[in-house]
This record gives C-alpha cells, sequence and structure tokens, in this order.
C-alpha cells in the first residue's frame, strides 16, 4: 500500500479540503490524488478506491482512512496539537467538530462550495433552514472566540474545528455572506492562513473543463 | 457545574443510547436525567441545556460535552479501551465510526428506533436509499467481523463503533431486518450485552403517555 491521499476537484470538494489540511498540518508524507468529480453525489469512480465510495481518503503506513473526521483524529495521532491540549477545552473542540461532521446540512445545500466564485451573493433568498444554520455557526464561532480569544477558535493553533469549518469560511466568502465582530475577524484569519491560500490557488488553477454547470450557475 | 447525562425518551432515542453506552463502559459517575422528547426534531426544552438543541449532552468534572461521537471521544481519554489498541485498527474503527456519524440517513429514517416495538417488518416497502444503507451496514460489519473474528466489530471488547451502531441493531430487530451469517451473530452477541439489556428494560418501563404515536404506528 502506497502513501497517499485521494480527494476531489478542488474548486468543489469541501470534504476534501478538511482530510487535506489535517494531512498537510500534520506533516504527514503522502503523495495528492486529485479525481475530478462529475457531481456532488458521485461515487462510482471512488468506490474502488474508498470504503464509504466518498473522498477524502487516505493510506498512510499500513492504514486506510476515510470519514475528513476520522482523518482528523488519525492525523491528530501524530500530530497532537491537532487538539486543544486543555481538557476541557478539547471535550467543546470535539463537540464542535462533531456537530460540524454530521450537522449544518442546510447552509451546505444552500451555499455549495465554489472556490471560483467570491464575494457573490445568491439571488436566490436563503430558505429559513439555510439562515439559521448561518446563524448556529456565527453563535458556535463566537463562543468559542471568547473563550479562547483566538485568533482561531481555540486559540493560537489551527485545530481540527478549525479544520471542519474552514470550507464554511470558504462558502462564506463565496457567497458574501454578511459576518461581524468575532467572527469577522476569525473568517479573515483563515483565509490567511497559508495553507487555505495555497488550496485556493490550486483549486483555481484546475482545468476549465473540470467545471460544473450546476455549481456555476447557481443564483 | 454537576457530573450529568442528559438523554431523552429511552423508547425511541437511538442517539441517547450511544452516549449513554459511553458513559457506562467508561464509567464515569453521572447523574441521568432522561428529558421525554416530544418528537424527532423537538429542541425547543434542550435549547437551554445543551449547546445543540439535542441530547445526549454531558457534563463532567468541568467539561461540557454533546454529540454522541464527542461524547465517545471524550469517554475514551478516560477509557482507553474504547477504541481498539492496535493503531491500523484503531484507524479503521474511527473511519466507520465517523461514517455512522454523519451517514445512512435513510436508514434512519425508514426504520427509527423503537424499543417497545420487536420484530415486526414494515408494511410498506423500503425505498431503494434505504435498502442500500442496509446492505452498506453489513458489508461494513461482515469486513470488520473478518478482521477481528468478532464478538464485537474490532473484537473482544466493545468499542466506540459498537456503540454508534447499537441503535442500528435495535432497529434490525425492531423491523425484523434479515440478516445472515457474521452479521447475524454480531447482531445477536450485541442485543445480549448488560447494558442493551438494561437500556431495553427501561425503555420498556417508561410511561407509556410518553409514547409518540408517529412511532407507534408507522408501518
Amino acid at each position: 500500500m502506497s502513501n497517499r491521499l485521494v480527494i476531489g476537484t478542488k474548486r468543489y470538494s469541501s470534504w476534501s479540503l478538511r482530510g487535506w489540511l489535517a494531512v498537510r498540518l500534520a506533516g504527514l508524507d503522502v503523495a495528492e490524488e486529485v479525481v475530478r468529480l462529475a457531481g456532488g453525489g458521485q461515487t462510482t469512480a471512488l468506490r474502488a478506491i474508498s470504503p464509504n465510495g466518498l473522498v477524502p481518503y487516505l493510506e498512510h503506513d499500513g492504514a486506510r482512512v476515510w470519514e475528513s473526521l476520522a482523518i482528523c483524529d488519525y492525523c491528530a495521532e501524530i500530530a497532537p496539537g491537532l487538539w486543544p491540549e486543555d481538557r476541557i477545552a478539547r471535550a467543546m473542540a470535539r463537540s464542535v467538530a462533531a456537530q460540524m461532521h454530521a450537522g449544518f446540512a442546510a447552509l451546505r445545500r444552500a451555499l455549495p462550495m465554489n472556490e471560483g466564485r467570491i464575494g457573490r451573493a445568491r439571488a436566490t433568498p436563503l430558505d429559513d433552514a439555510a439562515v439559521s444554520d448561518i446563524a448556529a455557526v456565527v453563535a458556535l464561532w463566537d463562543d468559542c472566540l471568547s473563550r479562547s480569544s483566538g485568533p482561531f477558535l481555540f486559540g493560537a493553533q489551527f485545530t481540527v474545528p478549525d479544520i471542519m469549518f474552514a470550507p464554511v469560511v470558504f462558502r462564506f466568502r463565496s457567497y458574501d455572506v454578511a459576518l461581524s465582530g468575532k467572527a469577522a475577524v476569525y473568517r479573515d484569519a483563515v483565509l490567511a492562513h497559508p495553507l487555505m491560500r495555497q488550496w485556493h490557488a490550486e483549486a483555481l488553477a484546475e482545468p476549465a473543463e473540470w467545471h460544473l454547470e450546476h455549481y456555476e450557475t447557481l443564483d
């Protein structure tokens, strides 16, 4: 088994971004394989690679890991700084990360990740569930940032909750979601992170024929 | 802050079962508070208690933990045997647990947990997505059990993946989902676990006025 991280089109694959950030932050020496996604639910090509038919998928030193949160935990065994050191903060960080892993479905549906789109709000008004999800995410961030004093959710280190929310930060920029106070400062700190800049640049460098009309024409 | 685990009606609350199993397996000394659920999406009464407005919710030695997978991880810091000791097995266990945490939505919709229902298949045929989810769960179990030799997914110990799938085992019994081979033996081993028997007995002892028509008349 080779050491590799399989991810999807960087322009769109929010889950891949999480696995990639974890692997890069932990400094794992893995080859990166980008699979062109045919759509949000595409799994056929990936079924032969990953047990859940989805990206991201990691093979490392004999271990096979899928699901972005599991990849984060795997990487945190190698780089323990990916979780907060304080046990009470760590308990909260695990809660927040798990909540993002399984939740905020309306936000994800309404604002799919598209790194080719910057600062253009949706013309169609967001439904109540999406508006409520956005408010809940901002409230969670505010709560974490009030306790940690930032710049990241749990302090100076970029930890697993920041990884889990990184695609949401990209979405908020793409669709020009208005933020203020601590949440706005946090968004800017995440966007300024070198790995976030690198992902964005690599997403823009992908061939135009990889673009999907469904995402590009969303309005 | 007191040491407490807040859970929902034991008859229906699949997520609560997970948090409760983790806390009991780790031997945490917490008071158990059962909140009567008004329905699957009910959050009003819980919003004042838990940051995500959902059960299970744990307070322990100054830490606040929500989301069942985060509670499992919190408990595993105290009782490390909740994750497999071998790092490659643990990587797979984390993947499987995270997959259950965020996935199999069609199965969960079609077969809601109801510990008052035993061995009665749904009269309405399951939709394709639910059938596919059931097959995927069984395939995952088979894969784990082939590697570990059972009786539990990762061997002799009841670990986090068993906790995460415990409500699915109950659902398979409730709705008489046909299993064979390793999966059937596994289901029976989980059902025979003393904590699963205890939960089931306590669910049946809940007052009849806590029953919800929506679940009781599902056919």
